[in-house]
């Protein structure tokens, strides 16, 4: 039984983390530390800080909070000997989530960095299907309408809030899951606002071996329906990651759907790691972004107001 | 003896790597591979494809070319089996550099990203003086006249180029290999040109372990005297690597100066690394820059023109 705290208890906490956490019977919820929220019957503390010193046999510490405070948080719980889940991205800078892996190491400590669309149903379906396959084309269409799904999140357009990658890391955290080899950028193109530090559309073209090409359309003023869907031609035929990889088509057949399970994978993930005493981080979606950040061509455009359409 | 080719020979092959190639007698310059440039008494290729197939028994390349390239000639002569020196930076994208560590590993070949700065005659007794200190707190100073050292460059405005942040590697790689501890960005400013991709002034504050503050003051715009130096304050004193980390002051007293030795330190090092079968690919440089381009801030400010002062 890992004796286990939220720390962040904002919505995604309340919506997957705590459901995840409360139907597995590896964990024991012992503490919420949040600013400002708190659960019935459940210990409540204002900081990490009062939380590891209140609850000495605390076990892990799963990290919901904004990327920003993300590096601070995970470096006092391991410095505590604590377990340490990161929620998606692990960090603010690829560089801090280096220092926390070797901390990690150091500390004999799991660290995990949650990438929660890994766990949709049709991504390890897709991930088995691919590999003794061979590449022609990969396309990427990730387009929602920001102003649904993060109203008044205007930390999305501070620097470090990514923007539209805030979304599409999710679709690059499939993709650096389902292929075979890895990949990387030869183009991109951000459109950002321009009173906004961060893209709000990007295109992007990567390389992949024998001269494959993978592109991203990245979209997050995508009003009407809905796209988050990944479509992989090979030489055996054409697979269909659709609705943010919950759905998998072979050949336009639907193989699999199912209820998103994604929390709950990662919550056994955990478990896993810590039983096991590993560490699971791979910062190659992150790694995407900041290469599309470091090496994308940049262009102003009108700017945005969440308000006015 | 190691059988090497320069690829792309421009400037910095010409005045940094043939001298230090011709001193060492671990190489033997058999080729050069460069569209325009030849030299006299080698054999030349206009491509790295002419020059791996016409050259079969050629074990290491040096590549030199800008690193949009770097890529895919690294790539090729991997897969040719040849060992690959790359000049810095080591790709244009963080990704690229990952994929090519792993293809190196998978076919049992050096490589080695180089740092030249790393060599410089101040930095390995600046990393020794401060292996068993204190650090309070660093402040780089990284200033030159982009006229000045870098005529006609225009590829450093687009993308990929980097700015200010392509002679900043340098000091990047320098603290990053001096310092006990690894670091990370915690704000970045970068003034951008409006019409440029890439910023021409910097000032960056990175987070060092007990709260010391690392801070960056970053000038593509210096006129005048030109600055490239490191103050590290300690609890035992004071050191400073000034004129790039030529010079190495403690307590501002002149402890080292010596002739630029940097290229004859790398291929040393290449040489020991072919010859015991390692790779040395560090990225933090790259990493930092990368987090820059993705945390930091940036401030449209007036147009750069070479020509106009």
């Amino acid at each position: 039984m890992i004796k286990i705290a939220i720390v962040g208890f904002g919505k995604i906490a309340q919506d997957q983390h705590l459901p995840a956490l409360q139907k597995n019977p590896d964990y024991q919820l012992v503490a919420v530390a949040s600013r400002n929220a708190s659960l019935d019957g459940v210990a409540h503390y204002k900081t990490l800080e009062e939380l590891l010193d209140a609850v000495p046999d605390l076990d892990a510490v799963s990290l919901c909070a904004p990327p920003a405070v993300r590096y601070a948080q995970a470096q006092l719980a391991l410095a505590h000997g604590k377990h340490v889940f990161l929620e998606k991205p692990p960090g603010a800078t690829l560089s801090e989530v280096e220092a926390l892996s070797e901390q990690a190491k150091a500390a004999g400590k799991t660290l995990f960095a949650s990438w929660h669309s890994r766990y949709a149903q049709g991504v390890a379906p897709a991930k088995a299907w691919l590999a003794d396959k061979t590449i022609k084309a990969v396309q990427v269409n990730w387009k929602e309408d920001v102003r649904v799904w993060h109203p008044g999140q205007t930390w999305i357009w501070e620097p470090g809030g990514m923007g539209i990658f805030d979304p599409a890391i999710n679709a690059l955290s499939i993709v650096t899951e389902i292929l075979p080899k890895p990949f990387f950028l030869k183009q991109a193109a951000l459109q950002v606002p321009e009173n906004c530090q961060t893209p709000i559309r990007a295109q992007l073209e990567f390389s992949y071996e024998r001269g494959a090409a993978i592109q991203a359309d990245l979209d997050f003023l995508q009003t009407g329906p809905q796209t988050w869907d990944i479509h992989v031609e090979t030489d055996q035929g054409k697979l269909t990651l659709s609705k943010g990889g919950s759905q998998i088509y072979i050949n336009d057949q639907l193989e699999k759907e199912g209820p998103d399970e994604e929390y709950p994978g990662l919550y056994a993930r955990f478990a896993e790691l810590v039983k096991s005493g590993q560490s699971d981080v791979d910062v190659a979606p992150l790694r995407h972004v900041a290469d599309a950040f470091m090496y994308g061509r940049r262009e102003t455009i009108e700017p945005f107001h969440e308000d006015k359409q």
